[in-house]
């Protein structure tokens, strides 16, 4: 079973990545850019065939590793 | 306008970053992971309001920055 996972900074929390990013993107002449915030997109293949199971197990495996709950938010999607 | 680009590791590209993911897993107790891949989540606020217009800009920013074509794949989304 296939899953993705994304992992994104909270509203309010700093990006310095993303704000580089976009400071980049001004440089090579792309001037609409408002803003930019950079996450994590993680894509997992899974032994599980239960889609219930398999949620469960993500989002444990996210609180436990994959996200920092502090700061990051983060979206479990099962794909088949 | 906001927009959303994903960018992966092409298949057959060696990907450390999953790798280190999936062992830690595996080190935390979730035995079932087959394997991870970890790519990139970017979002993205655009002054630009036509859809086609904006998707245009964003696969030249994708090609130029945001992506290592050599090695990346990527994919765009408009949000709104």
């Amino acid at each position: 079973m296939k899953a993705t996972v994304h992992v994104t900074l909270k509203n309010g929390v700093l990006d310095p990545q993303g704000k580089a990013v976009r400071n980049a993107l001004g440089a090579l002449g792309f001037d609409g850019v408002k803003g930019v915030r950079q996450g994590k997109f993680i894509e997992l293949d899974l032994v599980e065939t239960d889609p219930a199971t398999a949620r469960e197990n993500l989002d444990a495996m996210c609180r436990q590793l994959l996200a920092n709950t502090v700061i990051e938010n983060y979206s479990i999607e099962i794909l088949e």
